[in-house]
């Protein structure tokens, strides 16, 4: 019997009951879709999970990645998993049918992502990123460098990839040094150090595409000055046969966790032949980058989700089975011993578990309706989904990836020395999951991102906006006897929330930009926390919904398991405000004033 | 250069300044040492961990132990670590001059233990559970049995461990079913299995001494049928030859970390040929262990403060050589990058990191100078540091271990994807210090300890204790303008405890005992941040007073960064404690309500 590692139930709850994916079917573009086919495609997803990816999440881990004679090698499993995903239509779900894609709703097809993600993180990453590539080739690219690329991505023959951070450009990419020279042919000449690129390169595809930052001679300097450029592994050479493009891996990393994709370091033009096509206008490249990137970012939050999501089921499956000691108020040693979920304790362990990664995954599945409405609304509507998805991209990146390795070491904590040994999964996941608040800009970079950016946008608009609908959320929730606590509390925190962004932009506009963004980070965790809130008690209505329609017996615990995990959330998460709250309105620059020489001995 | 793990003007300033270490020398017990002695040991300790341990750290993770025909190979070099701290009496460092030991101030002998644990953890261990052993048997067994074991334990050729778990009894010690049959010689028969003994087998000693649990044909059921034996893995033959004692080796885990000391699985008996010394009177063992099994809990703490100071050494580290970005305030890309230790939220990692280590290892300290006094006081005031041992224990363990784990992921999070990477130490401590909630029971078990025994303990006394000394903290500290606000803060937050610990009696009473310890996590977490507030107020009193008299201008970064981590400790970490009270004042029974079946689907 396979491990559960994510819930049809679950799913179907947060698809159908929570954000009405048949609604999208009444729109033009989604007309041709509709439920039946929605079902289908989850559930075959999730046998693809099983039979494909969850069977090899360990030897992958335990088999690393090699860098052998310039050429990395991966697992041999990863050749047939590309296959499948591109030939069963996988990484060319969303693209339109014009493109020869499925043409399905981003929220549908991120829900098998997501399955994806959680049966095999790594195994689904090569899938994931030629997508996001195959993605920014056509959004911005010429039709030729399409026609030349992306049908070949779309299948799985060949890799994409992003290619941005250097040795000394991560965090802050205005820095890098990658340079492109223009040729009086169609191409550049590339030359440069690329290093962390996942899936940068390997033996499991026939060629690998980089979508790769440098700046053109005589560019801007900082971030005005960075162009986008497709340099692939392996270009058609003259007769439309595969030549090598002087791309050479030299580098491959040793990791915590996250093992069965390489992250490689690139070295572009060793030999002066390195070609490069431009995509779209010169240094606009951080700008189409930035699809990619919002997209990657969520993508992260809902890895995160994923394995967070497969972790709490193995470890619900080891409090369900393992007997030990008894409950505290029957202390009789000759009893026979319970079995651990029993315990309060633990209890609380799998509750937390819960609230966090049905939570996580709630606001990810948020952001990926948003995207599936701004194709098919009004302009004017449009600009509100595009607001709403800007502010909650750094939150739907980074709530479940700093909370999902909480939840995580709680899972690993529930099976007690076995979780710490690799007879046992947690320990795997307790690894993997640490990358998640480091790629694709870090926690703090996040926080800067969402405080200094996204709450500022058009005059606070997102952040307005984001108002209205939590706003929106307690007074459809005030209806049900049961959500007038959980809406009240979360009223009151999107209150405090309001306070402590309205005075930190009076610190921002007192004591400068320093100031205003040194806590970044924990205005970030207070966001993040009353957006889960705003998740959950959305969930809480469609349980109340159900419930008043009537739901079958083989449903009251799932509806009922709902309700606790909601309240769960509500007594143990949303209090974490509280700390926040005080420190963020204290703004004393404690940070900023303390100096470097203050670490001294 | 061999990279800093500890500092030594932060050990000197909690030794001297804080704990006044010298003032134990004025007790006949310890009087014939002085500070200078002290002073030369810490220094003789940090060069040995420099030399000896720290170079290892690396390479013992790489190369774990491995079962080879019934005999744990470890890295060769525990031999000679074993050696050479049993010859230069590091082992027997606290052991009395009668006995052949230094007679040292366990504040002293545990600081020691403090630094070889921050050099390597995993390579310490062997000595730490040796003395532990060998400790027990001196307390509890007999002259003979301490003749025969003891003296080879202390200089370093005989292993001692600790062999309590089993397969069906982790936490739960009341289930054992290991069996010592009484002969009509001084010794009894013991069949059983041991799971997760720690340097349970290895290569780099010539035996084995077992401190075991085991239950006697006929004991009562549960804990009160537990005694304790000592079980070698060589017995002394008729001719005083080492023989076999039938205790195999079945078994080494494969961990996700503290990989440089084997956990072990044995089997005693298989032959029925093993054979156990009792120690003291039957039945008493679970009594006897915990003399033991409260150093190693601990001792465990220190060690998770030990990792967490090493790995915060290696994270300033970096954020003092590694350019990145620009501050915030100056985005201008045309200038040069700054070291990220300039930017506020890399500042606010670090300064987090300081504050739960030098937080964590003063509260380490306090409990070894309470042991020390407890040595030497009248037996009405040896009452009183008993029973502040005994509800800081818990504290002791738990606070550094989860602390510990937060602090290391914000260390690994400083060097972003290079702390992914194991070309920096960063990743091995994170895998490392996840065994700490686990191991010498707990954080589950440690909460119910402190809320459910400790607090309770004679009549609440030694929460009065508790009490007291915060107080005449926050009245020292008071004297000192720049602690006024923190004492106040202190003084507020102890209130706040005292409220949630009469609620959570009344809840006892009215509710019972499942209400009562449902949320002792959160209780413990709650006052283990209120320790360490007290601790750093401690600290702050020390600093002020070192400042009036005035300080060399080479120390003034070390006072003023104090002062800087005491604020945000009081800042940042003390106003957790907001939402933990307010869920602890709710007492609604949430995860005692929640049944097993609300986890389907």
């Amino acid at each position: 019997m396979v491990a559960k590692f994510v819930s049809e139930r679950n799913i179907f709850f947060l698809l159908h009951e929570v954000f009405e994916v048949e609604s999208l079917t009444g729109y033009d573009y989604y007309g041709e879709h509709n439920r039946k086919l929605f079902d289908m495609t989850v559930k075959e997803a999730v046998k693809l999970a099983k039979n494909l990816l969850f069977p090899i999440f360990e030897e992958m881990d335990r088999n690393p990645p090699e860098l052998i004679k310039g050429q990395v090698r991966v697992h041999p499993a990863v050749k047939t998993i590309m296959q499948q995903l591109g030939e069963g239509g996988w990484i060319a779900s969303r693209v339109p049918f014009e493109h020869g894609g499925d043409q399905l709703p981003n929220l549908l097809a991120d829900t098998c992502d997501f399955i994806f993600q959680a049966a095999n993180y790594s195994a689904f990453t090569y899938a994931g990123l030629t997508y996001g590539a195959s993605h920014l080739i056509e959004s911005f690219g010429s039709r030729k460098l399409y026609e030349i690329y992306v049908p070949h991505m779309h299948v799985g023959k060949w890799q994409g990839t992003m290619a941005l951070t250097e040795p000394e450009a991560g965090s802050s990419l205005s820095d890098i040094t990658t340079t492109a020279e223009p040729t009086d042919q169609d191409y550049y000449l590339i030359r440069g150090q690329k290093i962390f690129i996942s899936a940068g390169d390997h033996d499991g595809v026939e060629n690998v595409v980089h979508l790769m930052l440098a700046k053109i001679a005589g560019a801007p300097a900082g971030v005005k000055g960075i162009s986008l450029f497709v340099v692939p592994k392996k270009r058609i050479g003259p007769e439309g046969e595969l030549e090598a493009n002087d791309v050479a891996a030299s580098g491959v990393y040793h990791k915590l966790g996250y093992r069965g994709c390489p992250i490689v370091q690139l070295s572009m033009g060793d030999k002066n032949d390195c070609r490069g096509w431009l995509v779209g206008q010169p240094h606009e490249g951080l700008k189409y980058m930035f699809q990619m990137m919002n997209e990657a970012r969520i993508g992260v939050g809902m890895g995160a989700t994923a394995m967070a999501t497969a972790a709490y089921y193995a470890a619900l499956d080891y409090a369900k089975t393992r007997r030990q000691g008894r409950k505290v108020s029957h202390k009789d040693p000759t009893l026979p011993p319970v079995l651990i979920i029993e315990h309060a304790d633990v209890k609380r362990m799998l509750l937390f578990q819960r609230a966090v990664v049905e939570g996580a995954l709630a606001i990810i599945m948020q952001c990926s309706k948003y995207v599936d409405l701004m194709k098919v609304v009004s302009e004017a509507e449009k600009e509100k989904y595009h607001l709403l998805l800007e502010i909650l991209t750094p939150v739907a990146k980074t709530y479940p990836s700093e909370m999902g390795i909480q939840s995580i070491s709680q899972g690993l904590q529930c099976l007690g020395g076995s979780g710490y040994c690799d007879d046992y999964p947690l320990e795997q996941y307790y690894r993997d999951c640490r990358i998640h608040p480091i790629h694709e800009g870090t926690t703090g970079i996040q926080g800067m991102d969402l405080l200094g950016r996204k709450v500022l946008m058009q005059n606070g608009q997102a952040f307005l906006l984001y108002g209205a609908e939590l706003q929106q959320a307690t007074e459809d929730a005030d209806r049900f006897g049961e959500l007038r606590k959980p809406a009240r509390q979360l009223k009151e925190a999107l209150d405090r929330l309001q306070q402590v962004t309205q005075h930190l932009l009076e610190v921002a506009q007192g004591k400068g930009a320093e100031l205003f963004l040194a806590d970044a980070t924990l205005y970030l965790e207070f966001f993040g926390i009353v957006t889960v809130a705003w998740q959950w008690l959305l969930q809480g209505i469609a349980v109340q919904k159900a419930l008043q329609n009537g739901v079958k017996k083989g449903d009251v615990n799932f509806y009922e398991g709902k309700m606790m995990t909601l309240q769960y959330f509500f007594a143990y998460e949303l209090p974490k405000t509280l700390g926040l709250e005080k420190r963020l309105l204290e703004s004393d620059g404690l940070t900023v004033k303390t100096q470097p020489e203050h670490f001294n001995d």
